[in-house]
């Protein structure tokens, strides 16, 4: 019997998102179950398993029909030993999540981070297929990446590969970042620094719409300011500007060195389309070198929530092949 | 008869490196042959060809016990097609030169840029020996750069990875650069702008040795300037201390995405050594990650003028084998 699918998980603060699919990355089944953060995530890899186990029997798959499962955890992950460093959210230390759920699914697992596998599942089947150098942007509360170089994830020595969130843009007097540095991308181009912006502008323009909504007690989202500017607010837009010309001067800087064919932008600011990518092409124009501006091209994550699980399903089939 | 040797050319403005290397990186002979730039450089491939003949004969080695030639140029490279798309200096533009010099030399021939080979001659036999994730800065007229990762040059879509020398530093109001854009690295930590720098400070410190000698109608270079800092010339410090912050934090934002184990200085400025490397660091700190920081280790280039050819032999070793 010839192994011909593979299994991919991407576990989440909540939920653990998981797929079975063809080696082809054909989905035959989706499914999620919670994220169980009791004991510092010690039931997480046991729920997985039985609910695997259950999954396969109804649809009649055999585990000796798999290569394998890939699974993808937010935090720092030593690939090559198969374990998690530290993830913060979940409550793993130092945990040997690869010698663990390969016992209890009794298959090989590979592990890596979130993020990247989030740019392999847009490098497979979504917004990147094709593109075999491509940097991923996840933009949502923080700013998350991924890159892909010559057809394969980009790990760096110790696995920080694709950190791109702490590119430095503001080298004086920059924000603090939760990273211990400050002025990094995450601090400025991210959701939560998109509303940083748009709260410090709106108490500086009081005729706009943003510091109206201040004094009625809404909270600033960036759903409201990219709103606010489809109206015409100005000050609305020169936040959208300014978050997006250090995301476009830091996607340069990258491209400078990496040379991509791709630039996705996914994560949940990816909503606002091309109110985004709009000012991002423009400052991106004005700091990329000539040729690497004309090899690249912007396009906006496709797979949503499912990147996760194909990547990892990507990764299972990449790493694990025989 | 197993293939067993490589020849190594680096192509420069002024002459052609040759050297003849055991696939493990013995080095049987090398020598120079003058760069013949007449008529768009039309004679150069048939001058290396005519070399190699001689000396692969005094050598006693026949073509067929090579597995073949790499050969690095300066300039823009389409390595698949192995094509030189333009190599100012040399002159030529949309040379087929991996054609031309297999037929000269009845060898397969890989080509590549010479700043990347320059890198992979420091990864394979030089500073940054067994680190698979590394990048080099060529500090000299211009700020040359190559990455390593996975144990692989990296490329990009279109040959222009690892142009590191025009990461954007100075957003804002830079000095205009030869690549089109302005505020690029190599405008102000290349020897170019080491000295650029040290003249506008020297106008503006009238007690600065450097004023001096400029009064006396001495030019600035790096020497100098490297020179006056350690005779404790604060205005030649500030200028090398500047140079430093600005190369210190591309590095470190180019650390922040490829997470590299070493990161190698070289070119002519690297002479200045320690003196280079201490503010260097310091700044480097900064701006990198706490984990990259760890990670990652600065390394003075051991190679000099050999890079280039240890580098095209290790291309043609990697890319040509059988």
């Amino acid at each position: 019997m010839e192994a011909q699918y593979v299994l991919g998980i991407d576990v989440g603060g909540t939920s653990v998102k998981l797929a079975v699919l063809t080696v082809d990355g054909n989905l035959l089944e989706k499914w999620n179950v919670p994220t169980n953060k009791a004991d510092n995530g010690a039931y997480i890899l046991k729920d997985i398993s039985s609910s695997v186990k259950e999954h396969l029997l109804n649809l009649r798959l055999d585990k000796n029909q798999f290569i394998g499962a890939g699974i993808g955890v937010p935090g720092f992950i030593n690939m090559e030993k198969g374990m998690v460093d530290f993830a913060v959210n979940i409550g793993w230390r130092d945990y040997p999540i690869v010698r663990i759920l390969s016992d209890y699914l009794d298959m090989p697992v590979v592990v890596d981070n979130d993020a990247n596998l989030a740019a392999a599942g847009e490098y497979w089947k979504g917004a990147g297929t094709g593109a075999d150098d491509l940097i991923m942007f996840t933009i949502g509360t923080g700013v998350g990446g991924g890159i892909i170089v010559k057809g394969d994830i980009l790990h760096g020595v110790g696995g920080m590969g694709g950190e791109i969130g702490h590119v430095t843009v503001v080298p004086e007097g920059g924000t603090p970042c939760n990273c211990g540095k400050a002025g990094c991308l995450e601090t400025v181009s991210s959701a939560t620094g998109i509303v940083r912006i748009g709260n410090i502008e709106a108490e500086k323009n009081k005729e706009s719409s943003l510091y109206k909504q201040k004094q009625e007690g809404i909270q600033l989202t960036t759903k409201n300011i990219f709103e606010a500017a489809v109206r015409g607010d100005q000050t609305a837009d020169a936040v959208i500007e300014k978050a997006m010309y250090f995301l476009g001067l830091a996607a340069a800087n990258i491209a400078n060195v990496l040379n991509p064919q791709k630039i996705v932008i996914g994560g949940g600011v990816s909503a606002a389309g091309e109110q985004l990518l709009f000012p991002l092409r423009n400052h991106y124009d004005n700091f990329a070198l000539e040729r690497v501006k004309l090899d690249s091209e912007f396009a906006l994550a496709e797979l949503g929530n499912d990147a996760g699980v194909m990547g990892a399903a990507w990764l299972a089939k990449t790493y694990l092949k025989d």
